[in-house]
């Protein structure tokens, strides 16, 4: 028995048919923006995925069908309100697709499929308490409490990237400000690059950079070279990360915290800044005890792994 | 069938008989404090449980003993290194019951007994997703997810009074600095009102009292008259718990949070400005949709009701 998983994205659509021990045996995509009416997206999304399934043997082998999506809402099998996709209001993505496929459907947001991924075929693996913080273009996160998905009363538990964690601080684009995201992402580094820069006079390998606008990518890049102020910019980030982290903490009492994304790449430049601040601020019955981990996923393959997996949950139990 | 409860509390320990429909039918008391050996202690309790069990048939008719106590481990039915109790370490304190009065017994803390009470019989009745915050001395939380409580990785999950709400703000007894104890509990009440009697030179009705430490009790009788400083203690405490309730929200998208204890007895002079900081701060999923309701518990039986109700749900299902 195979599962689908499909992960939507604001550009790509990416899917995949996944064999039981976690491979992608079959894969393909679509342009998300290039269709501006919904139900020609779905079609255009099953006249992808209908070619791979007779290659596996049919409709007959497929057991589930799990889809990742900005705003998905699991209780509903909509998206809701999605600020980065062509289509507005409320969208009724798994009827859509079980009506075309025949196979049943889940849906959920993006972070949440990682956590599923992570705990089926990633580093967190048997874990039945831990928490995945999704560090991209924004912050998302899944939360794991006795091996579920903490969905909450309407589905939309977990959005800790939208956490206030400056009181006043920066604006995030929910409309809020001071949000987790705004300081942690790939855009928030960026924006914290771009301040520092502005209101010092420190000289910077970054300051070359002026035909384009800094990215988080860039900073990494300087902090190898040993640029101190790419290095600062790495132990702001990572403080205000471990203070939230060890915030999460004393809510859920995770057996690990899972950190999936670009961010992760820059190794121990982030994670050395996160693990002190989470583990200064901890109370002191967790200190020392909960795990920091960067994800084990394959990040290519994170996004339709994770979907299939909560799909396969979902719908096999 | 009827259900054993106990809280055990730093002064007194509280157990009582309770009923299918919720009712205290038979109650008795210990003084903690006067038992310097742990099984002492025990012996003494189940002194003062046997003569109240024989009154309603005997231990045929006890389905389930519930304790709720300071540091209380779910999974070990342990007290573990309580900082207000006689007894040092880690207690076994669901096995010494279990022995000696051959019923099946859970351990929880106190504020997690106060929201299993609170969904059996008060405020929360029929909810599947809330969070007990208990406002007393301390401050401590339930969370239930699922219609279950959230235990986490080690059965220590729900510690939101040491959430850390202002960096470098005031000590807490964790050995933390800012915790949300230290503003919203009584006693941070109180400190913020020495503060603002210390900082201020505006006269008020506080001012009035030198023969003792100012208590949160006395800001209350100083706001039903007006007084603006007591006003101002009750928007600034208010404000840093709406705050820090809007953050829970985006853990566990709850339909509810209930407020429970001491300080709710201000009534609007707290809740409003809780209200409307929760609102100001809550992610724009969730605006206006989260409810914010008080306790229907009566504080004097909450405690013995809410262990009552964690025994039932546990050794029955």
């Amino acid at each position: 028995m195979y599962s689908l998983g499909m992960d939507i994205g604001g550009t790509n659509s990416v899917f995949g048919i996944v064999s039981e021990d976690g491979r992608i045996v079959k894969s393909g995509s679509v342009k998300t923006k290039a269709y501006n009416d919904f139900l020609d997206y779905v079609e255009a999304v099953c006249d992808g995925i209908r070619p791979l399934v007779e290659e596996v043997g049919g409709f007959a082998n497929i057991g589930s069908f799990g889809i990742g999506a900005p705003n998905g809402n699991f209780y509903n099998g909509t998206i809701e309100l999605a600020p980065n996709l062509p289509w507005k209001g409320i969208l009724p993505l798994a009827q859509a697709f079980r009506e075309r496929l025949g196979v049943p459907v889940a849906v959920t947001n993006d972070a949440n499929a990682a956590a599923v991924g992570e705990m089926t075929y990633g580093a967190a693996r048997g874990m039945r308490h831990f928490i995945e913080i999704t560090l991209g273009t924004g912050v998302g996160s899944g939360i794991i409490i006795d091996g579920k998905l903490v969905y909450g009363h309407d589905g939309f538990a977990g959005e800790l990237g939208h956490v206030v964690v400056e009181r006043g601080g920066r604006s995030c684009g929910c409309g809020n400000k001071g949000c987790l995201e705004t300081y942690c992402s790939a855009t928030g580094v960026a924006r914290t690059a771009k301040e520092r820069l502005e209101t010092s006079k420190e000289d910077s390998l970054l300051r070359a950079i002026t035909d384009r606008p800094i990215e988080s990518r860039d900073v990494y890049d300087a902090a190898v070279k040993g640029d101190r102020i790419a290095l600062e910019i790495f132990e702001y980030t990572g403080r205000i990360l471990g203070e939230a982290l060890a915030n999460f903490v004393a809510f859920s009492a995770p057996e690990a915290i899972v950190l999936f994304g670009g961010l992760t790449k820059a190794g121990d430049y982030i994670m050395n800044p996160v693990r002190r601040a989470m583990e200064d601020n901890i109370n002191v019955l967790w200190r020392g005890k909960v795990k920091l981990l960067i994800s084990q996923l394959k990040e290519a393959d994170a996004a339709v792994l994770g979907a299939a997996a909560v799909g396969q949950s979902t719908c096999r139990s």
